[in-house]
């Protein structure tokens, strides 16, 4: 089994650089969303606390197994803890052998950000050019990043109630070339945005977007609202829009729509990636891609990362020895002596 | 996070001696069976192939979250790869973070062995002193040396359809001062044990055990039955026997008693140990533990393995590097400039 550290992970990033590696990820996960039927899917596996959140996300096809394990504890920033830590595996299908464990904190962040920039592709006005953030979390230079990458994006508003978070943020893009916009509340970065992000952390029901907010033609992406009690968007808004999610059964659990209704659900993004179903059918039209993260796109970014380190693309990763190596498979006793 | 090894485990159990950790397993085993209102239980997550079987297995009290990947590949000896190959992962329920990754292919062995062996310390007399064992496959030596901790056992009755597994087994055991006896079929192996231990590989309903080898008094550990289509004892024999699962709604799928009736079920493991509900109550009994593999015992060992790596009783092992390591918890893009 290859392992890939925190620190091969940041090297393979910086070596391919983050805007080639976030447009790969976009077309592995197009891919694989295009063949949805050839997956094994579940809703993910979810221990609940008072305090946070522990998971496990399993996805396979007929060549590969994959999962992530992950966890989503709000209290742990306070801590000087990431509030998202994440790894994940690879195996075989063929004999169930592991082939990859890597970090997964940082490639969540850019499956997250790949995910909703494919659904905005297919949401968004084309002309996309000013971007609102809400949350400056540890998501949210990925996503504006990511966004970058699929639209004419000049401008973003953003904002969060940390005002430290607020500076990182503007300092981290401070060379990527876009306009950057500090605003007084969410209601003034939403104002004539054409892409809204929201990715805030907080485990409530915030109601952080309401309708007096929404205008015709945007395209909202719910990037926060991820487990049972935490939400973003208030039920009013959701009423005003046009619904796009990974996996029904799992956001009817987690998502915006968990106190929803599930025939109002416009499409699942394979169906808009497929053309079942229609995406963006006008200029007026409001959209949102209620994202809480489906296993589907941790297997494509386990992928990815598998076959780039079989054909060479990334060169780093060491080797754990955790399959025993024995010549008689009925032999496992013998190890011992 | 620390990384226990293949090699890291091989030494430690020869260093600590397989019985004396086979014993620490068991009354880890027992203390936590005991407290079973503590965790968070569910059913193993399973992905099914015609081929085998890929599953993970969590389970979680207030202190430690635990999972295990494990696969079950019949085929996998004839490609010289073991047919069930496992590794674990025990983490800080209070943030998430890892604390220890390790190979449990070999633990899969010990924490089977010793869970069968504390079923039977209520289920089998307590002068028990011939065992048969059907099956010489990886698990065989594991669990005659756990039933070795436990009773009073003199001889072994074994038998394998493959005369170079039975071999095997006699060759490992030679200096176990046990009596070990090759038997030419399963119903002579049975014939007279006090305990009989069934752990075949074959996926499909075998109907190993018949009612015309069974006898009164004898105690059956069945551990081969463990997913939907492999079952080792024909219904008739179920119905001549106390039944004592680990956890009813994973037996139910995955058991013996997959093909049977919930309410023919006697208890769950941890009522007989807790006394809500008697063992063996009398010399003429039947009883059959149908033993699936529960999350919770993969718990057990995790969590033993890693208090033993706390103490010092265990100096093995190294550290992986996959929690990012990073001042601000919101600055996840920090790292890569």
């Amino acid at each position: 089994m290859i392992f890939l550290s925190v620190d091969d992970v940041v090297v393979l990033l910086n070596e391919i650089g983050l805007d080639t590696f976030l447009t790969k990820v976009i077309t592995s996960l197009k891919a694989d969303f295009t063949r949805w039927e050839d997956f094994h899917k579940s809703a993910r596996h979810a221990t609940h606390y008072p305090h946070g959140v522990i998971e496990l996300m399993p996805c396979a096809d007929q060549q590969y197994y994959g999962f992530k394990y992950v966890n989503g504890h709000p209290e742990n920033p306070a801590q000087d803890k990431l509030s998202v830590f994440a790894f994940g595996v690879l195996t075989d299908v063929k004999c169930g052998y592991p082939l990859l464990l890597t970090e997964m904190t940082l490639l969540t962040a850019v499956r997250t950000a790949a995910t909703a920039a494919l659904a905005a592709t297919y949401l968004a006005k084309t002309d996309s050019s000013r971007i609102a953030l809400i949350g400056c979390g540890a998501q949210s230079e990925f996503i504006t990043l990511a966004l970058k990458t699929q639209f004419p994006v000049k401008e973003v508003v953003y904002f969060d109630i940390d005002k430290l978070a607020m500076k990182k943020y503007a300092r981290n893009l401070e060379s990527s070339g876009l306009k950057l916009t500090a605003a007084k509340s969410v209601k003034a970065a939403v104002k004539s945005a054409d892409i809204i992000v929201t990715a805030t952390a907080a485990k409530l029901k915030s109601n952080l977007i309401t309708t007096d907010m929404i205008a015709p033609g945007q395209c909202f992406l719910g990037l926060g609202g991820d487990c049972p009690g935490k939400t973003e968007f208030s039920i009013e808004v959701l009423d005003h829009c046009k619904i796009a999610v990974e996996f029904l059964p799992q956001s009817l659990i987690e998502g915006e729509i968990q106190d929803y209704s599930a025939d109002k659900v416009h499409a699942e993004l394979w169906q808009i990636i497929r053309g079942i179903k229609p995406g963006r059918e006008s200029k007026e039209e409001i959209t949102l891609f209620d994202s809480v993260g489906f296993a589907l796109e941790d297997f494509s970014i386990l992928k990815l990362i598998y076959e780039m380190l079989q054909n060479g693309e990334i060169k780093r990763g060491t080797s754990l020895a955790i399959v025993p190596d024995i010549t008689d498979p009925k032999n496992l006793f013998g190890m011992l002596s």
